[in-house]
């Protein structure tokens, strides 16, 4: 639908017709700014489903470039037993691996690369070689949209690898480091004058993530209490936050979630800032099997803050141990196998609740996001 | 619902209050009679989603034994560019591996699993190590029933084989061949005196398959012409052909779409039987791809054979080439990684084009039965 786009730092606003990352005037990250009137009526369209659903408050001139395949309503599903191991009465996981790649990804880039056809890019350079990498080569695919990915050349027995392989993606190897990936998809996308894609960065693979949000109000009466979400770069935190902010102005909900976001203690920034505690981004790649967020700098820390402040939830570091153990919990007890950055959130849950934020009776909902068996599961 | 156990062979009638893999007069295999009065009002629980919207035909005494995780309701998703490249102007896939384990196989196992627990069965042994093995350990894990599983040594680094025992599998290992594994499991069951499944010889997963029926005649209107499933033990296959005479019966469907099967080349016992061909079993591990189907003894191959005649179906063989080129060629136009075992029924669609049993214009659905990231990606 019709819509601007807004810088957060010096308010400068630019039109829609081009793939924007960075503000014309200060440089600084864009927000969208939609035409859309705040009812209900106008923002959802009766009777459609998954993404086409909500395209009313989604940043596209033309939904007919919508690239979709099937991605999101996602199931919301009981966990009695986790919930019992946690001393918690009403814990339930929205199953989010259920998607065309198998993580949540899939929400952010049926937007991104939706985004890219609506503004007429044809070819593309980014790093990549996890999940949302993955997802975002799956839906170049279906947009026949040129990707040229760059991936560390330590991950090309990676199976995330190869399925961005799979997908037509022009594989470049480069060095180790993330750095390595970045600067090499600038460098080619500035010779070959091609676009630059950085999905932590853009606000469109954010706006995606809304459509968890709307579905959550949709499928639970009540609402859940508390929603617990990995935190990487946090596009699934500011998508829930954002589709609830709207939600809230348009009288779909009455109140917002507690919305918390869970880190590894390797690599926790979000917490740090949360917690008022310095932060240094750490050398080297991190170690943690929750690789997916290993996200040393965080590119919108205003927002997550601003999250947790809207809604009164916070930020947890999450021990390599209990993440570990608690992906096997899920697994014996619910016959449910995530990865273990998608994992953290059941470790999350038990820290919350032993710091008396969560309560035994409150309801609690948590978006598992990756599907384990996407790399290698750990003690095997 | 109330139903009872009817012999295939015989036509003996057993109650259903126990598990039942064979009559106990004849030995032959069963199959499933219920009370549910043929109206869409007795069989359809209005406003109920996933498994629960088809209890009254689904083999269950006391519905609250249910065993389910969000399995099921998975979405339709155009294939525009791939129907292109087969020359037919109405292709679609049903997305069957949004499922918990990433495979159909949940929809067999949410009912069988169910069964056990109606039955009140506590411990069970099982050859495994694929999809189907997975899916059960999961649903066993999810309804705190043990589970014996035998699997082949030589498979000990497969991720399917990792996950199955992250359910708290009791793996025991075996050593090659399919026959090890079945032997050890009868062997540990009679010596234990527990229950030895077959998922294969069952007719509950069967059972579980044709929600896959109710739920196209639910999303297509009009229904498909043509319907393509891999066979392997054929359960898919017999599970559609089934919940489709169901609803021929009650009111819901009018017709039949003609319902295809998919073997490899290798392994083609049902493909034979229908051309009236003499199959002799092969020795030794099937070598394709598409492992997920290289059964070589059908269990039921009357009502294969019975489903295509009453549907106008066909049972086409699929060469390894063309199965790999297939799943290469979704990937890179539709944005979808399946398993080669579920990419042979685009190598299918093809062949029943070339043969003029599928025109251009007709409506083509294609499940999509298995990720592909669950066991290696061919060519890397």
């Amino acid at each position: 639908m019709a819509y601007q786009m807004v810088c957060v730092q010096c308010g400068a606003k630019h039109d829609s017709s081009r793939y924007r990352l960075h503000c014309e005037s200060c440089g600084g990250l864009l927000d969208t700014l939609y035409d859309t009137p705040a009812t209900v009526e106008a923002r959802v369209v009766s009777g459609a489903k998954g993404t086409a659903r909500y395209l009313p408050t989604l940043p596209l001139n033309d939904p007919a470039n919508l690239v979709t395949m099937g991605e999101g309503d996602t199931p919301v599903v009981p966990l009695p037993r986790v919930g019992q191991a946690l001393g918690l009465s009403d814990v339930s996981a929205k199953m989010e691996y259920f998607n065309p790649t198998g993580s949540f990804k899939d929400r952010g880039n049926t937007i991104q690369v939706s985004v890219l056809k609506d503004t007429g890019v044809t070819e593309v350079a980014d790093a990549t070689g996890g999940n949302a990498g993955h997802s975002f080569a799956a839906y170049c695919a279906r947009a026949g949209i040129k990707f040229h990915g760059f991936v560390n050349d330590a991950n090309a027995d990676s199976r995330k690898v190869h399925a961005i392989a799979l997908h037509g993606t022009q594989v470049h190897w480069v060095g180790p480091g993330r750095a390595a990936r970045n600067d090499g998809a600038r460098k080619y996308a500035e010779d070959s004058g091609i676009l630059q894609m950085n999905y932590g960065q853009n606000i469109y693979f954010i706006e995606g993530l809304k459509t968890l949000a709307y579905e959550i109000a949709e499928q639970m009466d009540p609402l859940p209490d508390h929603i617990i979400v990995p935190i990487g770069n946090g596009s699934i935190y500011q998508g829930m936050w954002k589709g609830f902010k709207e939600m809230l102005e348009d009288g779909r909900v009455k109140r917002m979630p507690k919305l918390h976001g869970a880190q590894t203690e390797e690599t926790q920034p979000v917490v740090a800032a949360f917690e008022g505690r310095d932060w240094t981004p750490q050398p080297g790649d991190p170690k943690s099997k929750a690789n997916g967020i290993g996200v040393q700098v965080t590119p919108r820390p205003a927002a997550l803050l601003q999250g947790a402040k809207d809604s009164g939830g916070r930020f947890v570091a999450v021990s390599e141990d209990k993440i570990l153990e608690w992906q096997r919990a899920l697994a014996e007890l619910e016959g449910i196998i995530v990865e273990p950055t998608s994992a953290i959130v059941l470790g999350a849950a038990e820290k919350l609740k032993e710091a008396g934020v969560i309560r035994g009776a409150d309801r609690v909902l948590l978006p598992l996001t990756g599907f384990g068996v996407k790399e290698p599961i750990p003690g095997y």
